[in-house]
């Protein structure tokens, strides 16, 4: 690394360690995050960071959360392929939840193999739904994404 | 009310349990809400509903949450008269999280004048900026918002 390459580096670390100092995380250490599609405005799915994966996110420009069920850092997509690239990501008002801006690569956030993991919408004029439809289509059976 | 407003209004009540009931708050009795302009996209808001201020969204279709900061239910605009009206409510496939699609009355969903409240972006290239740069214009002072 020469000398300005070095600078540089130093430069966009102070910048990412203010952006973190600002966030309030919980008692858990944690921030909710929003992951929206880029180009459509789609949102694709709601987790968790904390801050090792908020910097990890900044630094690679791609969406590392904090996996509450797991207990551990999770870069998304590395098990799938379906990572997320990071466009932009703000805080808001009061630095307790984020909005992170993506191009989500394959088109498939959710685990389900839909587009978005937001599918299960209230419905009050199905009497078949019992409340509850599902407004997207499986775009590639889980089995495939996951390997079997 | 007529024998057949209220059948409807008993299958709607219903309907709305069962969404309830699939919805997995947290410990705390909460779930995570993101608020999203129906027209735009734009992500407007991130809070908390308790199990009632989500019936009362479902009942009024306007945006009811729980203030944490308060520890009570907050109709969104009882104030400011910034009332969001519910365009449809999805929750995500672990049903942790809701997604609701509003018109956002007044065109104003932050307490700080602005339109949403995800305005703290991240920013690395303005070395004046400290790492966080607001992406939004204040379009009513707050004071006229709340009165002073």
């Amino acid at each position: 690394m020469t000398f300005a390459e070095n600078t540089a580096e130093t430069a966009i670390d102070n910048f990412i360690d203010n952006f973190i100092a600002a966030v309030k995380f919980n008692t858990d250490g944690l921030v909710t995050t929003v992951a929206q599609e880029a180009s459509s405005g789609e949102v694709l799915m709601l987790a968790w960071q904390n801050a090792a994966a908020l910097r990890l996110t900044l630094q690679k420009r791609e969406m590392v959360y904090f996996s509450r069920s797991r207990q551990k850092l999770w870069h998304k997509g590395e098990t799938s392929g379906h990572i997320q690239q990071l466009h932009s990501i703000a805080m808001d008002c009061d630095g307790d939840a984020l909005l992170a801006k993506v191009t989500q690569v394959g088109g498939i956030a959710c685990h389900t193999g839909r587009k978005s993991c937001f599918y299960r919408e209230f419905s009050d004029n199905d009497t078949t739904s019992d409340g509850i439809v599902s407004n997207a289509p499986v775009l590639k059976d889980p089995q495939h994404i996951y390997g079997a």
